[in-house]
């Protein structure tokens, strides 16, 4: 490993290696080698006030505007569900820009639009930021970091300790949608069922799942770069334990099926932003499906499979014509700058 | 106002602007109207607990290693110092890194390295981040954005509101070193006296300016991007208060003063990494002073100016040679990519 490679962005193998050799390596402490999509703060047993969730992420999408979102409305997204799955809600965000020289002030304002439309149906504050201006050809447009800290408020907090064989997964709907959308996008595509980006704000829809099941979700996940099939790999390894999956099971849209045959894509591995992977004890499954396929953001929620104790820290599919594959995190980069 | 410019980036006048009539226009509220270095958070009155710190910035300084530092260190002193001028301990921070692939591993781990060994010294933590990857041409080889968390120590926090006419402006040492640094490494300038960036975290030494003045530190700013002036502005314009400072008693060193002659460059604009303005009462200046004289980073401190009730909102500098000038905000961008 001599160059960064696209991969080292993929979220999937390439990722984790670049993670855990050289920035765990460099910065190890015992939050950061959580690995989760936020860091558990101020946790003080007895304390009444609630533990703080503090996450960041950059947004670099290509390109900036696509079929159901844009750069900003993800820039806002993505963060509110990395809290959203840590069991906080969002309250602090702070975000930097890096805008290349002679980047469109109209562009811009759109993009901060669209990021105050979903910070004012959140509740959600900017409250810091910072703007840096590079030459031209020293960034692509834009780049937009945010950072985010939520009040965790799910008691217990959903923890990978809490994953246990027996256990139900559960998404809340198609898979697959943002990267295929974006995807298409970039290459001018044309569909004959249109794709939309399901990018979306998670919290309400988490809070929905939260009420319907006691608080009883073991772990949660939203499936952004490397798609379910990373999201689940991580946590069979994180808490070895198996994971078996039903290919019948797993939606996924018309459009989104066709476009990944005839690109030789599996939508396992494909982005999402407005979905989440729940783990749940089975007797509050069928709760949890009833009160999110109410839900405008969980009409297509399934059960897609379960945590078994064979085979710990793989994931099994059974597939359609009855046969079984195991399912690997994501090798290489399938699909650049999807986020 | 069609195209973002690099001066929307310099933290001078058109800095201002396009966070006033853009930035605030979309994301206003009045946390982040205040245009504090950091977000004052959860206070709460009356309860023990302390209220929270909380920063963003980007760096995309180039060259990326530079006399003093290198863009590691900056990411990690500069985000500390945000905190700190807050009257901040930092505590939590997270990372995003952009990088261009093909960027070299070994040079990753040279900056990873510089950043541990300031987090090290600081008992800072990274505890949550984000690594995304773009093509060859899309970013100029890594960029750095630190978000930071810090617990508000000092009580009352300095605050623009506290600032007043009589109060003494203190520097804690030579102006300008960071900016001269940067841009002479950049363009292979060689100097008969060599200067290097005074990048450094200020927490200790804000500590012990606090103690010293029994933290009747009424307001303090790190002068970064647009330099002292910049800074001097913001403080006169927000307090509506003037500014009178006598430029024989700014520290310059040799070094800086040279290279600034030569380009026909404003030491007062260059931008520092280690340094801080504090606005204190007269009253506890001498002791202010005389305790960070002994602080490694507070050798060359001085007494600068003062705040009078005359020309609110303007910074006046009575010169060397007896004569006033008016220092106004930086306009246009004097050096670019600083930080």
């Amino acid at each position: 490993m001599e160059k960064i490679l696209l991969a080292h962005g993929s979220g999937g193998r390439h990722a984790h290696e670049l993670i855990k050799n050289i920035i765990l390596d460099a910065f190890g402490n015992t939050l950061l080698e959580k690995l989760d999509d936020a860091a558990v703060l101020f946790t003080e047993p007895g304390s009444p006030r609630s533990p703080l969730a503090f996450t960041t992420d950059g947004y670099v999408v290509k390109p900036r505007f696509f079929p159901g979102g844009d750069i900003g409305k993800l820039a806002v997204c993505g963060t509110i569900n990395d809290l959203a799955v840590m069991g906080a809600e969002p309250r602090f965000f702070s975000c930097s820009f890096i805008i290349e020289e002679g980047f469109s002030i109209d562009e811009f304002k759109r993009i901060l639009i669209s990021m105050r439309e979903i910070l004012q149906s959140t509740g959600v504050q900017i409250v810091t930021g910072d703007t840096k201006v590079v030459e031209k050809g020293a960034a692509d447009g834009i780049y937009i970091i945010t950072s985010g800290i939520g009040t965790v408020k799910m008691k217990p907090a959903p923890d990978i300790s809490l994953v246990r064989p027996g256990d139900i997964l559960i998404v809340n709907g198609d898979i697959g949608d943002h990267g295929v959308a974006v995807l298409a996008s970039r290459e001018g595509l044309k569909f004959r069922v249109p794709v939309e980006s399901d990018c979306a704000p998670l919290t309400d829809l988490v809070r929905t799942a939260s009420d319907a099941t006691g608080g009883r979700i073991h772990f949660m996940r939203d499936p952004t770069r490397g798609g379910i099939a990373t999201v689940l790999n991580e946590i069979a390894t994180a808490a070895q334990v198996g994971i078996a999956l039903e290919e019948e099971n797993i939606p996924v849209s018309e459009g989104v099926e066709g476009l990944c045959e005839l690109l030789g894509l599996d939508p396992l591995y494909v982005a999402n932003e407005g979905k989440v992977v729940f783990v749940v004890p089975p007797e509050v499954a069928e709760s949890l499906l009833r009160a999110i396929r109410n839900h405008p953001l969980g009409k297509n929620a399934a059960r897609i499979g379960a945590v078994t104790d064979a085979h710990p820290g793989k994931v099994v599919l059974k597939t359609a014509i009855g046969g079984t594959r195991i399912v690997d995190m994501l090798t290489g980069e399938q699909l650049p700058r999807i986020c």
